[in-house]
């Protein structure tokens, strides 16, 4: 795996701004003491993310521009399934079926359910929990450097695709919408804060603070 | 996209025995007299198999092997799409939604609704449709070369994907079959014979004999 990774690092200021919060520490705690439910369903997210834009690829035939980003966005998130999957193996970790976390779904019962609008809300939602996913990975990097380096090495790569898909997402969203998307993108953005800042019985990769 | 293909002839034999017909003549003149529609819904078709792996991805999280060929798979099929989608651009096509052909449904409706003969079905099914994909590609080559050289030439470059797709969905089919899975696979072969040897309203990539 290691010739697909770099060391280059990416700035992870931009996307610290554009989310209202950082992952709270006691998330972090708690992720530390629990790497194999946060490997497996990290493993969840990245089948998830290229399954919601396998449908996002059906739903509009007609955007070109939006079906090539969505192809390479899921041939990358395939390849991250694996390569957690990979990781989770190397670890003696049993790879299976856990519930999901409240945070996608949370954030999807807010998207219009009429078009145009309902597009332009998945292409924001898709770009925010891209944001998060490439902020928790960073906040989880240092910790994890002294006891697993092969993961640390591996998230700092990740970062590197999740702020190109969280770009693309919130650039598809611009291009298809006839208004400027920024009034959407702060309501969207204020309930993703209140999903990570709240307690969530449920730890998941995008869960709340652990109860 | 001349990097990613290979001259190297493949050997269409097995899946041509594999089958129970040929490609009739019929439709292969029909399909060389409508190239848009074959483009477009050869396109739809690699969507769609990344699609149905995906589900399968998802309905079967507790089979490693499964994840992990489909997962691959899933990469190659989206790819083929963007590729797909050049040539469909490069000749000036409109890429654009169109009604599926009855083929697919017309295998999956056979399919066992009860685990684990679910899963088997679907992995036969799948390495039908691909063996059929394959011997369609060969089939096309030879009449494309004149006038369209780099279709031709990447259409003999998918025959090896695609026939190492249907090696895959059936070597899986047998891992996660308890049983010989020979009857089986007969069955769907025959139902298959009938899609293709038997008129069809609509053309279309899997189509049967136009009218």
């Amino acid at each position: 795996m290691a010739d697909t990774m770099t060391e280059k690092a990416v700035d992870i200021t931009p996307i610290q701004q554009f989310l209202y919060c950082r992952t709270p520490d006691a998330w972090l705690e708690y992720a530390l003491s629990d790497l194999e439910t946060l490997l497996i369903d990290h493993a969840h997210c990245e089948k998830k993310a290229a399954a919601t834009a396998v449908k996002l690829m059906f739903r509009y035939p007609e955007h070109i521009d939006l079906l090539k980003k969505l192809s390479q966005l899921i041939r990358e998130e395939v390849l991250h399934f694996e390569q957690v999957l990979e990781f989770i193996e190397q670890q003696n970790i049993k790879y299976r079926a856990i519930k999901p976390s409240r945070y996608a779904a949370g954030l999807h019962q807010f998207a219009s359910k009429d078009e145009p609008q309902r597009l332009i809300d998945g292409l924001i939602i898709g770009g925010i929990i891209e944001a998060r996913s490439c902020e928790r990975f960073h906040a989880l990097v240092p910790h994890l450097k002294r006891d697993y380096p092969e993961l640390a090495k591996y998230y700092r790569f990740l970062l590197k695709s999740e702020s190109r898909h969280f770009m693309d997402y919130i650039e598809l969203a611009k291009q298809y919408s006839e208004d400027p998307i920024d009034e959407r993108l702060e309501f969207f953005l204020q309930k993703e804060q209140e999903l990570i800042e709240s307690t969530d019985p449920l730890f998941r990769f995008h869960s709340g603070v652990p109860v």
